[in-house]
């Protein structure tokens, strides 16, 4: 390809709508452009790569042996109701009707479309298993789309699905598409760390998330140095920490009058104590019912965690007036002391002497609380949110907290889709059961903004040779004389001719010019080609992840590059053997 | 790839859902499912199609200079407002809203979004000229979605977009494009036939079709057989035929009253004669203004015809008031004598002696007419409609009436779109001008269908080996017989190294059972290996489009499989010599 055939469009200035730096990188580079929030265009280079990586991911999956198909991205309303999802996903959805004023909806994912199909289609134990992959556009009315493909109305994602009959087999389709997803991102050139993650919208009964690690993103993570563990804030464990002991011997419960302090802010300002004394009781209502879920005053709840661990369906604080008639007192003053409601109990209060309490009564609280003296806790279990230096709950040894963006995530489903739209297969003697499903996403198009963020420095982009869009760009300084532009056009088709991806950029433009527009689009190797150079027969070739630069003889050249590609690419198979789980 | 690894729910009979051949063997062949109406899944044979003739429109897009991008589905509604397509489109858009209630519509093509695209980016002639393509999701809210991809909610289209600093240079991008969709439909398998078509709802100043004629089809056209004329019904002209003599000499004018009819059907009946001794008089608003049609008793008024001819901008009927003030009658007696509005005459009526008119009186008309005496006629222009047996406007041979699906659509849009979008460039003087732009649209997911339609019998699909799913199906006879089975696995694994798609149908059914599968999906060639056969070394081969098959060695099998497919790939590289202009 030559510079002025294609259209980069590059520019020297940061965008003001771009906040972070691969969103500036992509503008800049002429990757995308905006069409409106959270809309965005692919030019020329931007498609290239998006294609490369839409390749690595359908190799991935085709060697997998999942199955590639395509699903409309526009679904009557009808199948989302089956489920319950089009009420409880809420206004994620896009809602749109027909002119006969049927309804539809703008698919977000795919679960309930696919399991339609095998709900039609695979009704014999001998049909499964089965693993049905798309790469396609989904649409996400986001309350507020952001860092251009991070968070957009309009993606593309690589969503796949796993049908199976038993729960062994479910498993390992799982961990045949999460060995993929190891591959797949390594083969982009992406470092990423898998975390252990909560189902949420989606359901089911365990998941692990991809991260990349990197400051601005999105999702907060921890993970222990020490061990493999690893995983997404609003599902991270911890192990119990050490008993806090703020008196020893604890002194007998007192009751004090702090008027008008009822945060934990005020309450500990006027004590004088820290908030981590201070034990916060909150009153719920777990499937209807009220319970007391007890924290340290320095945390918060987890409710995902609390929902889980307690078995309940649904959670929401309770209300004042149902505060008030289980505590006896308003919002602000409860404690577990003397009440007659099942009472939880955080792992980080267990063993708490010397703690502070709401007393159940308006402007008073308790000091010098013995949990275990002095209250009746029905269980002790994890359930606060979980920060940098809390303990891992597999080896002991601190974690630490960090932020990532979440580029694929894997869920073993179950049941919950199969049951609803009866997914029912007959199995060797001919009894019905239902079909055990998984489903497996990637998010295309943040992978390829992933990769940037990950990797650039401040001059642009440093592409993996995976996913670059040419992967060499040469660069005669003087289009104008006659021998560089031969050479430039003899060692491009040569390359070509290799399977080597090839720009030269034939602008007339100052070298300075080009030199920054090269480092800035970020092609994995530069072949400059200058006159000076020419006179001894050699070409400069550089690594765009590399300050050095070789001379090379120009009859070498090819060869050089071919080898650099070689060598890049034995690192990518020697991926292949990483092992996930 | 095996037949039980991958996905192919065959059935038996027709479902009742479809009515034209090709929708019922996609359906039957496993290709598709219905998800609703006008919305269809790609099952992995029918996605595998897909993908083929994804890449070869690709192939010839990118040889042909065009540059691959991707813009989003989903287009905030001020961009359409600005060129008034937001109404002249009407409900054929998909409308919708976000949660902050900004509007949007779903892209049933993306002439807007594109050139919005050039008004930002293409500043310079140094930057011209660009043809931008997409292979992309479009949405159409049919009235009536029907014949399963032909006309569908939801379907795939290749649009691509040209922009040009001058009317020669649009030319040769037009040119580029016909040549490269000529293409491309020899490389799918499919005869079609290029005709100037309308320009429609895109406007611009030209445009041809690529039809695939199909009893079917959508579309009717006319086709000249002794040149090369051919043209949609919509566009179609004709030459003038031989006057229409029905009296001569003519007799003078004569009122006759024929109280209570006034349709054409009617009053012929009534006279007792030909409706085509009729000349109807149609009175028509055109930009404001009352003008009449005169059209043969026996033909239609081509409405896009008749506003190109007489420059309207718009052209609707009268109402009752204006021909009651217009001919002095009520609407049924019109007649071009006595008018004092322009008349506009069909071409067919040129020259007739001896016709019938309405009298511009109630429940009066009149006989022995003679145009060219009797009235004042503005212009003789064509502006009917065109039927089997007229003649062709270029040679003046009679033409023929066929049916077509419509496949491509090439249109010289001119400065429409970029006027309204203010896509203007700084030419070498630095003067400002517009850019010239052309569009060109493929429909993808109905060409799929098209090849179907063209390419089958009574037993299933007939694949061209350039889309075909798989182009070898291996059909061992008994898969329990294990020198069967290898001799599978080992041809399978010689021709997919040489690059040749093979499925092995693997099942543990009744050879019956696999034949008729074999031809209803319709791989191109089928290689049966028998017990009987290979007592004697050999396999048989068969073509789907032959009846004949032959007895090869097995050791010769690959090598002669292999010429097959090179013989029909060198068939279609002649292909690539064929001149569409």
């Amino acid at each position: 390809m030559q510079w002025t055939q294609t259209f980069i469009p590059t520019l020297r200035e940061d965008p003001q709508e771009a906040e972070i730096d691969s969103h500036k990188l992509m503008l800049r580079a002429g990757l995308i452009r905006k069409l409106g929030g959270g809309l965005y265009t692919f030019l020329p280079l931007g498609f290239r790569v998006l294609k490369k990586i839409e390749n690595i991911i359908r190799e991935e999956m085709d060697n997998a042996g999942a199955l590639e198909i395509l699903m409309p991205a526009l679904h009557p309303k009808e199948i989302w109701e089956k489920t319950g999802r089009y009420i409880s996903m809420g206004d994620v959805m896009f809602k749109l009707q027909d002119r006969q004023k049927k309804e539809y909806v703008l698919g977000p994912t795919h679960e309930e479309i696919v399991t339609s199909l095998a709900a039609a289609e695979l009704r014999s134990y001998r049909q499964l298993p089965k693993t049905f992959y798309q790469i396609q556009v989904k649409f996400r009315d986001e309350i507020r789309p952001r860092f251009g493909l991070m968070r957009a109305k309009e993606f593309i994602m690589k969503d796949a699905y796993s049908f199976d009959t038993t729960w062994e087999a479910a498993d390992a389709s799982y961990e045949a598409m999460y060995k993929a997803y190891v591959r797949i991102f390594k083969r982009c050139g992406l470092r990423t760390k898998v975390v252990e993650a909560d189902t949420g919208a989606m359901g089911g009964n365990w998941s692990h998330e991809f991260m990349v690690i990197a400051d601005s993103g999105e999702d907060g993570i921890v993970e222990c140095e020490s061990c493999s563990y690893a995983a997404n804030l609003e599902k991270a464990e911890r192990a119990q920490p050490a008993p806090k002991i703020w008196e020893n011997p604890v002194k007998p419960c007192e009751l004090v009058n702090i008027p008008g302090h009822s945060t934990i802010n005020q309450v500990s300002a006027f004590l004088n104590c820290k908030t981590e004394q201070l034990i916060k009781t909150i009153i719920y209502i777990a499937d209807n019912k009220p319970v007391a879920v007890l924290v340290s005053g320095d945390r918060d709840i987890n409710e995902h965690k609390l929902a889980r661990k307690i078995n309940a369906s649904s959670i929401a604080l309770a209300d004042e007036t149902t505060i008030q008639q289980v505590t006896g007192a308003p919002a602000g003053f409860a404690g577990p002391l003397g009440l007659s409601i099942p009472v939880y109990c955080d792992i980080g209060l267990k063993g708490i002497k010397g703690g502070i309490t709401g007393a159940n009564k308006k402007d008073a609280h308790i000091l010098h609380v013995d949990l275990e003296r002095d209250a009746t806790i029905k269980e002790y279990i994890d359930i606060s949110t979980v920060k940098d230096g809390d303990l891992c709950p597999k080896c002991g040894k601190p974690m630490h907290e960090k932020r990532g963006i979440e580029v694929g995530h894997v869920f073993k489903l179950g049941t919950k889709y199969t049951d609803s739209l009866g997914a029912i297969y007959l199995d060797e003697n001919r009894q019905q059961n239902t079909i055990i499903m998984g489903c497996y996403g990637i998010g295309v198009t943040r992978t390829l903004q992933a990769i940037i963020e990950q990797l650039h420095d401040k001059d642009g982009i440093i592409w993996p040779f995976s996913v670059a869009p040419y992967q060499v760009v040469i660069l005669p300084l003087n289009i104008h004389h006659q021998q560089t532009i031969t050479i430039a056009k003899d060692l491009s088709a040569e390359l070509q001719k290799a399977g080597v991806d090839t720009i030269i950029d034939d602008r007339d433009e100052r070298p300075g010019v080009k030199f920054k527009d090269a480092d800035l689009v970020g092609f994995p190797l530069r072949v400059v080609i200058g006159e000076k150079n020419l006179a001894s027969n050699k070409v400069e070739i550089k690594r765009r992840d590399s300050a050095n630069f070789i001379l090379e003889n120009i009859s070498k050249t090819p060869e050089t590059i071919l080898n650099i590609i070689k060598e890049e690419g034995e690192k990518t198979d020697n991926l292949h053997t990483v092992q996930g789980i």
